[in-house]
């Protein structure tokens, strides 16, 4: 890190230690809501570039210069491909490199597309390796399954020319897309050939842009997230409450899997889960529709929480987040509502991340009421 | 076209007809080997561009300068889509354009990636929007499903950065690639993403390449086959016998297609199709393997004629060429060896566009004998 900035104040930089690493993989984890990977593979590889002496900073992003150029970055693929495939873990580098010289113009800080799941570490990474500090925001607020649902594209920023480095060496620039579906459609495609995981950096943002339109303070939520569920863990308080407590979720439901529906559909993962519930919700039933994240979740037949709310699912007694693609039979299970933040629940955010845009034209987005959200 | 030009003399130039364009449609055709797409629309194409006053005009090989900049370009995509699907017209101009952006060079003459099948067309219409020539040369010599089947690729021309255009608009430049196999990859499951069918660029090489590898006179070649067919056809000759004379082929066979195995895998056509002989081959039975092309000629089970060797199937009568896609139950048709380039026989050659390459491990290619090879 360089020890002056023309673009932000180094006093202001927030090192990130290998504990913040592993509350950030258990909130990151959270904001999941089931999708987005696994982020201990990315933990690993933050923990090593860290021990190789790489600092990870975050810096709020009112502490940027308007005109300082940022770059989101993110992992492009299946996130089962990406528990079994090892990265290589300069990608994101290559990304970023790539960009500065198709650019002509240099990178002064990284942005989160998605702090849900794997993508929350993937910058931390690649920000790191570049000497650079990662914005404490992100594009979605949690995980989402294509890339045109972030907060950047859906306000008007298009995210061609992009950049894809996969760990082989291969380097596709995504020129111009005419439309944000394309690209990620492209995009989806190319990473398939590639063996199923890459890394993306979209078009560059002036930090005016990420100011107004990224979600704030995603890392800080994440981060207090998972210092909740280890300090009551450390305590041997209820990490469900404490996780509730947190950010102002809500308790929706406490039950055991039932039924378990899952299957690949055009490389995403599709669903149900049924859940019999016990203790206050002895006798109960409810069900998730899943498409990567938790989508929709049902009591006894009637919809109640809908994307682009959160819907997470914790293992009951640990308070650690359960991915779609390790979910089973028999698992006891909390499910927890977080209201989705201000900015995807405009009309223009929900054409793009509503129940619409996920095929279920029949059901109306009805807001977590605001009662149940807290500090965050 | 401008009046002098610093890398060719204009006086070399040749400008094509549209006559010379049903010669081409008819000759790209047999040099297809049952593959690389009907010509038929990209010949309208061109026909439209040389109504609205663009030149088409092709240049010898050896009459341009060997420092100046060549750029290959062609289709890519099912030949299936590109007959249901129109192009828009000036993808190849686009691609061009954005080459020439990328690399901050101009280019100073198009080079066709396949003569066999629409490929022969789409460099006509690229390099006449542009006002450049096209080279009397290809990659190929033949149609092969495959883009690092040329012998530009063969010979060690990186064929990245390449950049390929669809019909919608969307850009896409493959900067780097660890291998052709892998930009064959990308590029292929990027063109499904688009629609099935764009334009591909590849990085622009020195004429003194292209003078050594790309294989001689290609339209010549393909225009002299149209033409024989076409004047056989006016004075009622045998269209057959007029091929064969014109370029040195070998009649294999006559007969009716008595069955016919052909589906999709992996976005080829795959197949098989047997024929019952008369005339001459009375009593007689063969076979021809199909993936996307012609691929190899069994009499009576016994291997005779396989790849890269050309084996081109006519319709009797007629002596128009037959691509797989249109094969059908009881046609009447010719079988035609013509013998493979020198260039496409090598070893080196034979490792990529071999019976193995195409996964036929078990044979050995055989090369048609010298005696069969004609003027060409």
């Amino acid at each position: 890190m360089p020890e002056t900035n023309v673009h932000f104040d180094t006093a202001n930089l927030r090192t990130l230690t290998p504990g913040d690493l592993d509350a950030l993989e258990i909130g990151a984890g959270i904001l999941g809501c089931g999708g987005g990977g696994n982020p201990y593979q990315g933990k690993l590889l933050t923990l090593e570039a860290m021990k190789a002496g790489y600092q990870m900073t975050l810096l709020a992003t009112d502490d940027i210069a308007p005109e300082a150029r940022c770059m989101s970055v993110g992992g492009i693929g299946a996130p089962v491909v990406g528990t079994e495939r090892i990265r290589e873990g300069r990608e994101g580098l290559r990304c970023l490199r790539a960009m500065e010289e198709y650019t002509g113009q240099p990178i002064d800080a990284v942005v989160c597309e998605e702090i849900g799941g794997a993508n929350s570490m993937n910058p931390l990474v690649t920000a790191g390796l570049a000497g650079l500090p990662v914005l404490d925001c992100d594009g979605m607020g949690r995980a989402f399954p294509e890339m045109q649902m972030t907060t950047f594209s859906i306000y008007g920023h298009s995210s061609t020319p992009s950049v894809m480095c996969d760990l082989h060496g291969n380097v596709v620039v995504f020129q111009h897309a005419v439309s944000e579906v394309f690209h990620e459609r492209m995009a989806r495609a190319c990473v398939v050939a590639q063996g199923g995981g890459a890394m993306l950096a979209t078009a560059p943002m002036a930090a005016s842009y990420v100011q107004r339109y990224a979600i704030p303070k995603s890392y800080t939520q994440a981060l207090e997230l998972g210092e909740a569920v280890i300090a009551a863990r450390r305590n041997q308080d209820d990490p469900i409450e404490a996780v509730c407590k947190s950010q102002g979720g809500r308790r929706l439901f406490t039950g055991k899997i039932t039924d378990l529906k899952r299957h690949l559909r055009g490389g995403f993962a599709v669903g149900e889960v049924s859940l019999g519930g016990f203790g206050a919700n002895q006798g109960e039933a409810a069900e998730i529709a899943i498409q990567n994240e938790f989508l929709i979740f049902r009591r006894e037949g009637r919809v109640e929480v809908t994307v682009p709310d959160l819907i997470v699912v914790l293992d009951v007694d640990t308070g650690y987040p359960i991915t779609t693609e390790v979910l089973r039979y028999g698992q006891r299970v909390a499910v927890l509502a977080l209201p989705a933040p201000a900015l995807l629940r405009t009309p223009q955010a929900l054409e793009v991340v509503g129940p619409q845009a996920f095929g279920y034209p029949e059901i109306v987005f009805d807001p977590l009421p605001a009662a149940t959200v807290g500090a965050a």
